[in-house]
């Protein structure tokens, strides 16, 4: 992929003290994705002199347009014209258009402004004031040899307005325009990152087509990337490739999530389910119903913690546990069994297992779980060891749930 | 506060694209600054090998200590040994140390190792490979004239397990020991961040100690800060004021999360709860078994759907029902006192209410919804009208209901 000649600068002690996160390049990333343009670089710096300064001779002497942001309000720690002053060895000097832009700004409110707001109009001497819609700080814009800087307030409102407003229309009239990225996700379960990859014919890929990799546990996400007039037709060639070879694990695509994948292929079998849930306490069905429509085919769930509910609600023989414990193949196959009884739904799934930290032994270590599905056809049930601490234990049993409904509803429809 | 001669290097194309925000800087800096350290750069390029060179051979110049992440996968887009090596100038060879940590990786789980997995292991050569606890990758540390460099994943939890473990004890042994931030932070639910603002008497708090905000919806988290040998004193004399005003609208503090003390809280008293939800789906029930030890008083919890569910499972009569509608006082009040029937808790909550985007009504808009709680005195319903998408609204309900527990348990426990 290609990157372009562009670079944002942050700055702000918080941004590096964990306190908080920085939107501002991410907002800049996707606006210019969206164009088809690629930052070659993002920096983050305190609010010094020094370190901005610093940073702003490293990135004039490595791309060819610098957006910085942050620094530009009225307090002490607003050091942002000066750095860039002293970077680019211009004089500080008030800029009259500056000035009367802040006056306005106050003027039409009807309030007064603080001599601390005059500091907002010292700019580099060369500086073209860009105007601020929401607050007080002009921005303002500077050439320095072959490159050109934008300075924006830190506020990610006023960022955002500013660099579409003033920003990105120098930006594309200079950038050569592009085609924009096309890209085509593949969420796929219950398999690690390397055996994907290793399944990926890349040859019988179409050039031009990139391939990358995210993790989104329990979730591998399979990108393919192209850019182009032909991204389209390529991407199509190339998921044809994917869906042949790892066509059942894919969960899901592109923006959804694996469980309102789920939902809709539930919708669309008319298949009705009810959930009993021990180890992952609610999870499954908390998936399921932050979906839209999910009243459709959830008709109930259980979290059955106690053993008494686990007789009262899913008609568990009390004999049964004492003779195989709640965590067992018996007891999974006797919930799904009950819960479908009492339910009447097409399908009911029950999960029970050790999620931990307390509750494992030699036989059943923390980790072990068993799923039953209750259908038209009678039960399936399987024993798992998943690792890893409680909530992850729970996630990854929540998704393997998930997925047995998933592959049982696909085959459903199929047939 | 000053900063130390700290950096850090995040890789990836996604961060530079606007897909995924990188988090690793902020969990980088927020462990560091634990520890008294502000980081003094970050820095984030895409995956190619030139650009992460060239980041690098920057950094060298510029500060001690350097740790990047990202990059280390197995797979072609996974460039940073190969960037480091050239960057340092160093070849890139088999690390037999690393090759045989990955080699351990997959016999501990009894996996098989893909060949694509031995490219983890190729190294500059005079890297000293670091363990990763919970992924293939090793990362690795050098040496270069002044500097040291750690490379980590870019997986979160990899990244961060290596970093305390492997790099922290480095910086804290190089770099002259600092008076660490002291932060206290006070989880307030119920209250907007200008109403918490306003509540704060800060004349009343001594000096020395600063007040931040940030949003962790529905919570405002508030917090207070201090540096130096005194801010253990500065924070207990703010905390009693911050107590003293906000005391009941504290839901948690510092690391836990509000579900994680209403569990504690019940499992003090000794209180057994039921739950059944409508609306909420079992984000309830799931809130409070992700933390560990909720079988100690969660009994049971159903997530009725459908209206039979309400009757079979809670005895709500169906008459009730079809006066009333499920979403309505009448009917929270008897899912609540049925449950509470059925289980022999101390106390049953129920909520059912319309979480949208369908299902609302002029009378019962989208968002209005019913809490009942069942108890040793009866039974108390209120109704509610919360705003925003559904999974926005479930979430406001999950924690207006643990609030509700929370509430109750402290009057209990006080009376």
């Amino acid at each position: 992929m290609a990157t372009h000649d562009i670079a944002v600068l942050t700055t702000g002690d918080e941004l590096l003290s964990g306190e908080l996160t920085d939107t501002n390049t991410g907002t800049i990333a996707e606006i210019l994705s969206r164009h088809g343009y690629q930052l070659r670089c993002s920096l983050c710096v305190p609010d010094q002199e020094k370190e901005i300064s610093a940073a702003l001779s490293y990135l004039v002497g490595h791309v060819q347009f610098i957006i910085v942001t942050g620094g530009l309000g009225s307090t002490g720690d607003d050091l942002t014209a000066r750095a860039a002053a002293r970077a680019l060895g211009q004089p500080l000097v008030i800029n009259e258009e500056a000035l009367e832009m802040i006056r306005r700004w106050f003027a039409a409110r009807q309030r007064v402004m603080e001599p601390n707001n005059e500091r907002q109009a010292l700019l580099p001497q060369w500086s073209q004031p860009l105007a601020n819609p929401y607050g007080t700080a002009p921005g303002f814009r500077l050439k320095h040899q072959n490159c050109e800087l934008f300075f924006l307030p830190g506020v990610p409102s006023e960022m955002k307005a500013m660099f579409e407003q003033s920003v990105l229309p120098v930006l594309r009239r200079k950038i050569p325009e592009v085609s924009p990225l096309q890209q085509r996700n593949f969420k796929i379960f219950g398999l690690p990152e390397p055996r994907v990859d290793s399944m990926i014919p890349y040859s019988r890929l179409p050039q031009g087509v990139n391939v990358a990799f995210a993790l989104d546990y329990p979730l591998v996400v399979l990108k393919l990337k192209a850019y182009g007039d032909t991204a389209s037709e390529l991407l199509d060639q190339a998921e044809a490739v994917i869906v042949k070879e790892l066509g059942e694990h894919i969960m899901a695509r592109d923006g959804e999530a694996p469980e309102a994948n789920v939902g809709r292929l539930l919708i669309h079998s008319g298949l009705t389910l009810s959930l009993a849930e021990s180890c992952t306490g609610g999870l499954i069905a908390s998936l399921l119903t932050s979906q839209p429509g999910a009243s459709a085919f959830l008709e109930r769930a259980a979290v059955t913690y106690a053993d008494s509910a686990k007789q009262n609600w899913l008609q568990v023989p009390a004999m049964l546990i004492q003779q195989h414990g709640a965590v067992s193949e018996a007891c999974a196959r006797a919930m799904a069994t009950g819960l479908r009884r009492a339910t009447g739904t097409d399908l009911a799934l029950a999960i029970t297992g050790v999620a931990g930290p307390d509750g494992g032994s030699e036989e059943k270590p923390v980790g072990t779980v068993y799923i039953a599905l209750a259908g038209p056809d009678g039960v399936h049930v399987k024993r798992y060891n998943f690792s890893g601490e409680r909530k992850k234990i729970q996630r990854m049993s929540a998704f393997m749930a998930l997925e047995w409904i998933r592959r049982f509803t696909l085959r459903y429809l199929d047939s």
